[in-house]
C-alpha cells in the first residue's frame, strides 16, 4: 500500500531541535546552551497568580475569560497591544498604521508566521531569508514546499548589496514572480543576536518596492520582532518597519508576549496589511477560531495595570546579567581566533570558528562537546536550503537563556576546552 | 497588479457563522439560538481560580506551567487524558489503543482536525462527511481545496447503505484513491444532535476497510467526539470507535475539554494512529511547538483532583434542564408538521420544515425570524458542496447552549409564530 499522507505530510521533517532536546534528556549531567527557553527564575509566577485571581474573583470578569471570544482576538487586548506598540515606536508611530483594527492575537508569534505563509505562499513560491535565520521558520518553509533564498547578514542587518543582487538574479531567471516576502528577525536575531538598523529596514523596503513591478504583485517585508523587548539597556529601541513610509501596505509585523512574559501563557500578535489581515483572520477561524481567552485576559490585565512593563524591566536586568557572565566566560575560555558576535539583547551569542573547522551536527567539535557534556546549536541548522550557496558549518549558537550563571560559566569552560583542542 | 495571495488564501471564504454573529451584534434585542457557545452560568470560574492558585502558589509547580513544554503535550495531561478515555470507554478500552503515547494535546479539537487534514490531504483529495455536518470542518475543506461527499444521516448515525453506494460510485469513477477519511461527529452531533451507534461505527470501519484495496491506501475513520461529555443522563455512553478491532491502525479520534470545561481555556486532544501521529506532531511543531502549558496544567489538575468529573456532572444537569425547557417550548409553539430531532445531549435541536419551505439564509422564514428578533443557524450551511446532490434548505439548527431559560422560551415562541405564518 502507498502512504496515505499528503505531499506536505510526507515532506514535513523531524524538527532539528527535537533531536538536540532528546540528546539533552539522555545525559543528565549535560549543560544545555542550546535551548532557546526563557529563564525559569524570571517567570511571573506570583504576578500571574495575582492577575488570574483578580480576573476569576467575580463572574463578571471570570465568565467572559472562560468563554469563546472573537477570532482576531479580544478587543481589549488588541487595543492594549496597539498602544503598547505605539509606545515602543514612540514619536514614529502613527495611529493609522499602529491601529488596533489591524492587530491579530495568536497562539504565539509562531502561529502567526505559519498562517501568514499559508495566506501568501503556494508550493514552489519563494521567501527571502537572512543567512542564517530562525530555524523553525525554515521548518515551515520546508514543510510547505516553499523555497528560500538566503541574504547575507551583517551585524546591523542584511547586506543590502547582496539583497539587490539576489533580487536581480531572481528577476533574470524569471523567478521573481514567485517571491512573496523578505523575512527579517530584526531585534537580537535568533540565532546571531544581530539587530537591524532602521536605515537598513528602510532601504530593504524600498528595494522590494523597486522589484514589485517585475514581480507583478506586492513583495512584503515580514518583520519578526520576537526578541524586541529583551533589550539589555533601557534606552529607546530602534523603531519598527511599521514607522516607514508605505509600511501600512507592505509591512507584516509579528511580535510576542511569550518571551518577555511567559511561554506557558503563549500569546503572539501581529499587525497586518490588507489583504493579508482578512485572509489570516479567516484562516485562523479554521485553525482555532481565536486564541484562548483566559490567556488573553491575563495579558490584558498585566498590560493595563502596568505590571507587564515592570516585569519586563526585571526580565531585562536578569538577561543582561547572564549575558555579562557568558561574555566574561567566553573571553576567558574561548580561543582568540573564534569570532564572537555580542548582542544588545535576546538570548544568544554567535560564535564563528576559523574557516575549515566544522561545528556542524556530525563534526568532531560537536561530538567532543557532547562528550564533555555541553550542548550548543550547530549554526548550519539555521541556514536555508538555498541551492545557490553552500551552508557554512563553522558556527554555533550559544544561549544563556535557561542555564544558571554557574552552568553558563561551566558550560563555556567545557566548550572552550573542546575548541582549544581543535583550533 | 495581481493578488499576492496563495491559492488557499484566495479560496478561504468568509466563515458563514461570522455573518450570523455580526447580525446578532447589530440587534440588541435579538435572541440568538444560533451560537454554539457554552452556557456562561456553567463556566468553572471559582474552580479555575482555585486550581490556578494551587499551581501558581509555588515556583516548583508554577514555573513549569509558565515555561515552554513539549510539542505533543504535557506528559501528565497526556496520561490523564488516556486514563480519562479509558474510563469513558470502560471495559471496551484497551491499554494498547488508549495509550498516552498516542495522545496529542491541541489548542482545541478544531486545531487537531486542521492538522489532521494537513497531514492527510492534498488539494483535490476527498473526505466523506455526514449530511449535514459540522460547518467549520467544511470551511477547512473548502479553504484547503479538499472535496467532500455527503453520506445521508439517520438518527443513529450515517446510512450504511448510502455509504456503500457512495464508496462504490467513487470506485467506479476512479476517485476512490483520493478518498482519505470518513468524518463522523459521533455524539450529539453538530448540527442534528444525532448519536452514532457502536454497530454503525463498526460497520462503517469494515466498509472503509473493504474499499482500501481499490483506494491503494488506508481510509481512516475520523471520529470527532466533541460533544461526548455533554450527555444528559449519567449512564454509560456508547464506546468510541477506538474500541473496535483494527482501530489502532485506522481510527483517528478527536475530543475536547473546551465544551465540558471552558472554551476560554481552549484545549483539545486526540488519539492518532501512525503515521498520522508522527506527522501531526511535526506539523504542530511548525504551528506552535505545543499548546500553552498553563492551560494544560489547569486541566491536568482538574482531572487529577476529580474536580473535572464533578464539574461535568453539573454541566450536564444544566444542559439537560435547558434542553427540557426548549423541548416544552417547541411542543407548545412549533407547528406539528415540523419534524424535531431531539438529542440525548449536546447543545442542539434540529428542526425540519415540510419539503418546499426554505429556512435558508435568503429565505422568507429566516428574514421573518430576524425581524422577530430571533436567530437560528440555517441548516443548509451544514451541507458540504457535493456536486452529486442538491443541498436541503428546509432545516434549522436551534441551540439552547448560551441562551437563558427565559430567552429559550421567548425565542422558540417567536420562531414558532414565524413558522405558523408560513406553514
Amino acid at each position: 500500500m502507498k502512504t496515505v499522507l499528503s505531499k506536505m505530510g510526507q515532506r514535513t521533517g523531524v524538527p532539528p531541535i527535537s533531536w538536540l532536546m532528546q540528546t539533552a534528556l539522555t545525559r543528565p549531567k549535560l549543560i544545555s546552551l542550546a535551548a532557546g527557553f526563557t529563564d525559569n527564575a524570571t517567570l511571573p509566577v506570583e504576578l500571574s497568580r495575582k492577575l488570574l485571581n483578580d480576573i476569576l474573583r467575580s463572574p463578571k470578569t471570570g465568565q467572559p475569560a472562560l468563554q469563546y471570544g472573537v477570532t482576531a482576538g479580544a478587543e481589549n487586548l488588541r487595543e492594549l497591544t496597539a498602544k503598547h506598540l505605539q509606545k515602543l515606536d514612540g514619536k514614529n508611530a502613527t495611529a493609522k498604521t499602529h491601529a488596533s483594527g489591524r492587530v491579530i492575537i495568536s497562539g504565539g508569534s509562531q502561529q502567526l508566521l505559519y498562517m501568514t505563509l499559508e495566506a501568501l505562499c503556494d508550493e514552489g513560491d519563494l521567501i527571502l531569508v537572512e543567512d542564517p535565520t530562525y530555524f523553525v521558520f525554515l521548518s515551515i518553509l520546508q514543510s510547505r514546499g516553499i523555497q528560500a533564498r538566503g541574504v547575507k547578514l551583517e551585524r546591523d542587518g542584511i547586506d543590502l548589496v547582496h539583497l539587490e543582487k539576489v533580487l536581480a538574479r531572481l528577476k533574470k531567471s524569471g523567478e521573481l514572480r514567485r517571491v512573496k516576502a523578505l523575512y527579517l528577525v530584526t531585534y537580537f536575531q535568533n540565532p546571531t543576536g544581530a539587530t537591524t538598523s532602521l536605515a537598513k529596514k528602510s532601504a530593504a523596503l524600498k528595494l522590494l518596492k523597486k522589484f514589485e513591478r517585475a514581480a507583478g504583485h506586492p513583495i512584503y517585508l515580514l518583520e519578526d520582532a520576537a526578541y524586541r523587548e529583551l533589550r539589555f539597556d533601557h534606552g529607546d529601541d530602534i523603531p519598527t518597519a511599521l514607522t516607514l513610509p508605505g509600511a501600512k501596505e507592505r509591512v507584516i509585523y509579528t511580535g510576542t508576549y511569550s518571551k518577555p512574559y511567559a511561554p506557558g501563557a503563549r500569546l503572539g500578535f501581529g499587525i497586518l496589511p490588507e489583504p493579508i489581515f482578512t485572509t489570516v483572520q479567516r484562516i485562523k477561524g479554521n485553525h482555532d477560531f481565536g486564541t484562548a481567552n483566559l490567556l488573553q485576559q491575563l495579558l490584558a490585565r498585566a498590560l493595563e495595570t502596568g505590571l507587564y512593563d515592570r516585569h519586563v524591566v526585571k526580565v531585562r536586568k536578569n538577561y543582561a546579567k547572564k549575558a555579562a557572565v557568558m561574555k566574561r566566560a567566553l573571553a576567558e575560555h574561548f580561543p582568540a581566533n573564534v569570532e564572537i558576535w555580542e548582542s544588545g539583547g535576546g538570548l544568544y551569542f554567535w560564535a564563528r570558528l576559523p574557516k575549515g573547522i566544522s561545528a556542524g551536527v556530525k563534526s568532531k567539535v560537536f561530538q567532543a562537546a557532547l562528550k564533555a557534556d555541553v550542548l550548543y546549536v550547530p549554526g548550519e541548522l539555521c541556514y536555508a536550503d538555498d541551492p545557490s550557496r553552500a551552508k557554512p558549518d563553522n558556527e554555533m549558537r550559544i544561549s544563556f537563556g535557561s542555564a544558571s550563571e554557574e552552568n553558563i560559566r561551566q558550560g563555556i569552560a567545557r566548550l572552550g576546552a573542546v575548541l582549544r583542542k581543535f583550533l
